[in-house]
């Protein structure tokens, strides 16, 4: 048995909930904030087999890693029409933090 | 020492906190959702001296454990009563999750 | 690689996040309850190096240790101004729990 531990972005953390459900996989969720990632997160707590902690790290990855994004800039109502550049912008989004710790217990009452 | 995080249930965690206090145990909360509990819940990080983890555990199961419960229907003003069925059913209420976790160091200042 | 759960006032938190940047360490804060601080407080997670876990018990001493601390008496508007005393008290604020985990895995994605 492993605690996995799993720092993700707000916007990727209903996904993997989602994702973990389906696998059979059971989380606790905390609200936190800052870290590698800029943005409101949530840190996921994860009790894990030994044998299914390599299943659950690909299912963070899967679904919380960072990648690129074209983001639309928001049009320049009441703003300075003449600078603005119509073109989508390329952002990076998510991003996962895991630590996999050793358990001496686990127990469910 | 070890690190004993504990998830239980919102309606459980005051007693526990209450009997974590009295025995003497010190407890940081933190509020939590999801995981074997379906309702809001509670984590609880406590570190333990080696010799008082099994103490601790039955405390946790003692406060949080998974228990039956009648509960009564609420009545049904201005539903169909003609259905309703004036029996208190029987719930589960309560669950403890626990993970004992090695330390390597700890350190108050 | 090590996981370090720090406890710390909510009144320290600002400072130690940034010492912690400032540093290059990486933070997840968690905000938490309880513990053996009597007010709010913040969980710190932080992934460390094994070569530089006394660099981060030091700045997490340095901003969270407890103190002894002034505080001027609220004036008695409105009170009983005879038994007043317009003296500073001392009180203790700050103080931090540390734990220093071992980690199996650290990953990034
Ligand atoms: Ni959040
Ligand atoms: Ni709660
Ligand atoms: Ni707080």
């Amino acid at each position: 048995m492993k605690l996995v531990i799993a720092v993700v972005q707000d916007k990727d953390s209903h996904r993997l909930s989602s994702a973990l459900v389906k696998a059979n996989f059971r989380a606790t969720k905390l609200s936190s904030t800052g870290g590698f990632l800029k943005a409101g997160n949530t840190t996921f707590l994860i009790g894990v087999e030994d044998s299914r902690v390599d299943e659950v790290l690909q299912i963070i990855k899967d679904n919380g890693k960072a990648r690129k994004q074209l983001v639309s800039p928001v049009s320049p109502l009441g703003g300075n029409a003449e600078s603005y550049v119509p073109f989508p912008v390329e952002v990076q989004v998510g991003g996962a933090t895991v630590f996999v710790l050793p358990i001496e217990q686990f127990q469910q009452f």
